[in-house]
């Protein structure tokens, strides 16, 4: 087959300025960068395109925002020993007593950022933690010091499912996050950013942070652990972790460990962001953020927020503009919709923190066998060992045609998971699912109780929301107020 | 809150070269470019980090084979007027009439790859048109010319599902694509390549384009239309268009129409690989691949094309090394099967190929409105329009706490759809779904379903296998020739 070397310089068709004028001034002024049409492009003048160039306005946009974050001062606010992210006025807590972390780090020193809702009763008898979801800050309802609405707003309040008349409400922003607790973006004693040297993290060494906060307030015994999503994996781990110090149980929305299914989702989700230039393997606090890498990161996470059927009725097939042509940027309005996600998110959060929180996640596993093994890691790197931690394992992956044997036929938890939940098992649990949670799916929280139950825990209640009653998938737990609300408020009393 | 200007000059903890030689001496070698640690991070000796900084040998691949590929001239090999892509030896049909799209876009003249096996009979009355998924060539089985196998290798041949003994089977390359035949890649007439000037695609057009190749051929009526996935699309699609020339239709895994939860997850992927800045809006042929977007994208794609729960039975939580701690890079072995597919990929199909046929995907819908509009446009271009294409709406799309109203309550197929259906109404029609899939979910396959049979077809056969039978997804139509193979075997006979 003959091979031409194709040398002529051509361009590429020109919009009529009359009929598009928006696009081709906002074109014009835009700075030639990365994404731009290579240069010699522009400068051909003969048009012989069988069909016209098409445009990328949603490529144009992210070049401007990249342009403004360079030359504006003000958004190169990375370098103070404060996170510049936040969610409003809060209550700091800081313990300088080193935390020694599951996987081997240490953090020397870190702080808490909370918020309370209700009055501690004379005998600190009456305290809920309310853990978060991966994004949250401590601003779950609004304070006289933070008046805006915070994100159970509907959820906490007299009378509420989280009653402020019987109840004292405490939220934090869990550590390795970015609104006020010790994570990444926070500096290190010796005076820079953790970046990447901030140390692997686990949703029990969230746990163990929050706990000092409780012994620093004078709180020996919770009334009740209450959470979802992320929030969910702690509420248990809290009462796995401190058997003793915690009356009642919620997780909502979570697992007693991730599954493969979620860890891949976050996995793209950390590999996209990762390949931001600008995420400059964890060092940007200096530069500009990795913007770009973050909306897409989070436009893949609302895949798997809401649900299949839920976006069938609310979107359908429509299109944004059906008078316009097909386009590659967002079209279908649900394209828009994750569009505005990624848009709303990308500036909001600390990538670091994302990627620190997201793979705790993955990590999340209650199996005594997982417990036992940190309990002897824990805080190995200050104890001077110099392994190499965070390689990449040698051996790729071989890929096959046909799966392994199915490594069990049962649907029946593991005995490590089991004995693992062991210390639950004269408590009270309240176990919620969602059957349309492809993220969190109904079958995890079902291990959960199968697990209490073989454990030998007769006081857990199991709650599963089915197609019927939402379609919001995991976002289930942020607005449903009558049914995800309702049934906690119950369990509390 | 005070605020500290970090302007202390440090680096990261530096591994010891005896644990960690290899790691140590790659990042020595590597090039300094976007991805690595900024420069003055280099510079410091104190070291005063609480922990390790984490290494990320997945980026430095990355940078290597940038490297790589900017520095070998022989992957430069995009300026030729033949795709380098390539499945092997094949046959092609060259139209010099004039295709107009779909969409209102022209193809002067195009090139259709394709493969045959068996004997065509003299009556030309045996053929089957074998159509295929996004990312297929026309390699089905192998060849005398190509010996390698074929993408459905076990599926064809003397005695199997497609039997080479009684029928002719015809398989091409999509117009779009990048295995011989006219894609993005390929050349305009104008002698530059098309890129992102190539005309919006649709599935329809793809299959308009292939009946020319039976023209070509002297193949009036097919004794059968078949195919998995887009493949599945494609074939509903022929028999709708061109009824009479159609015998029986078979649509594994496929879809009437492509519903927002698919288009969302093919979204993502198309807008992670357009910010890869090799994209280059497209315009990439004389510079290095978007390889790392392309990579990101079938990573993403590789997460809907299985299952959880397969996932669950081959991978469980199982990490890669548990000797090593946890990676951002690579680890849990889930994250190594994903990673080597994105690996085996991302140079071994066009970008821009992937960019035009995932949205002919999304664009597709047998609605009869829909093809009525369609018939109107067809061409519009070159007739003289300058109308401004592609280009992004111009509101943003508004979020709302709540979802709007169902739009239906019911589940049945809207009338527009089971008119779209209706020149199927007295075919012979297979509809295979596979439960376990979720980018084609099996509701998909019984909405073509109901449509074909409110439309009054009385032939329609209906096959779901259930998870007891495969859980491998919509992979399941690659792999399982039993279940698969063996009801499309028994349809045709």
């Amino acid at each position: 087959m003959k091979r031409i070397l194709s040398t002529a310089v051509t361009t590429s068709r020109r919009q009529s300025p009359r009929q598009c004028p928006r696009i081709t001034n906002h074109a014009r002024i835009l700075p030639r960068n990365l994404h731009s049409t290579p240069l010699r492009r522009q400068q051909g003048v003969k048009d012989v395109s069988s069909n016209p160039q098409m445009s990328f306005p949603c490529l144009d946009a992210l070049e401007t925002r990249t342009s403004n974050l360079l030359k504006n001062p003000d958004v190169r606010k990375f370098s103070g020993p404060e996170p510049s992210y936040t969610a409003g006025p809060h209550q700091t807590f800081t313990s300088t007593e080193p935390l020694r972390l599951d996987w081997g780090g240490i953090l020397p020193t870190y702080n808490i950022a909370y918020e309370t809702w209700g009055t501690l009763n004379p005998t600190a008898s009456n305290a809920i933690l309310l853990h978060t979801g991966l994004s949250a800050s401590s601003h779950a309802h609004s304070t006289d010091l933070n008046p805006s609405p915070g994100w159970w707003e509907k959820f906490i309040g007299p009378g509420l499912s989280l009653d402020t008349n019987k109840y004292h409400i405490i939220c934090t922003n869990v550590i390795g996050g970015c609104y006020g607790s010790t994570g990444p973006s926070s500096l290190d004693p010796s005076g820079k950013h953790y970046a990447t040297s901030f140390p692997i993290l686990t949703v029990e060494d969230m746990v163990r942070a929050q706990f000092r906060l409780l012994d620093h307030l004078g709180i020996e015994k919770l009334y009740a652990s209450v959470g979802s999503s992320m929030g969910g994996m702690q509420s248990l781990a809290a009462g796995v972790l401190f058997p003793e110090r915690v009356g009642r149980v919620v997780s909502i929305s979570g697992c007693a460990r991730s599954h493969p299914y979620s860890i891949a989702m976050r996995f793209v989700q950390r590999q996209v962001l990762m390949s931001d230039p600008n995420w400059s393997r964890g060092h940007y606090y200096t530069s500009i953020p990795p913007h770009i890498g973050m909306k897409l990161a989070r436009e893949i996470a609302t895949v798997t927020y809401r649900s299949g059927p839920e976006w069938e009725q609310r979107f359908s097939r429509h299109r944004a503009d059906p008078t316009k042509p097909p386009a590659l940027c967002p079209d279908f309005k649900i394209e828009t919709y994750l569009d505005h996600a990624g848009e709303k998110w990308c500036l909001e959060y600390d990538a670091n923190s994302l990627l620190y929180i997201s793979k705790a996640m993955d990590l999340f596993d209650l199996s005594e066998s997982v417990r036992r093994e940190a309990i002897t890691r824990r805080g190995s790197v200050s104890q001077g060992s110099t392994s190499c931690t965070l390689t990449l394992p040698e051996e790729a992956y071989e890929d096959k045609d046909t799966p392994a044997e199915p490594a069990s036929s049962s649907r029946h938890p593991p005995q490590d998971l089991v004995a693992g939940l062991a210390p639950l098992k004269e408590h009270k649990v309240l176990v919620v699912g969602i059957a349309s949670d492809i993220l969190f799916p109904s079958w995890q929280q079902r291990e959960i109780v199968d697990a209490l139950r073989l454990s030998g825990n007769t006081s857990t209640k199991h709650v599963e929301l089915g197609e019927d009653v939402s379609l919001f998938g995991h976002d289930t737990f942020l607005l449903d107020v009558v049914n995800v609300g309702g049934v906690v408020g119950e369990f509390l009393e």
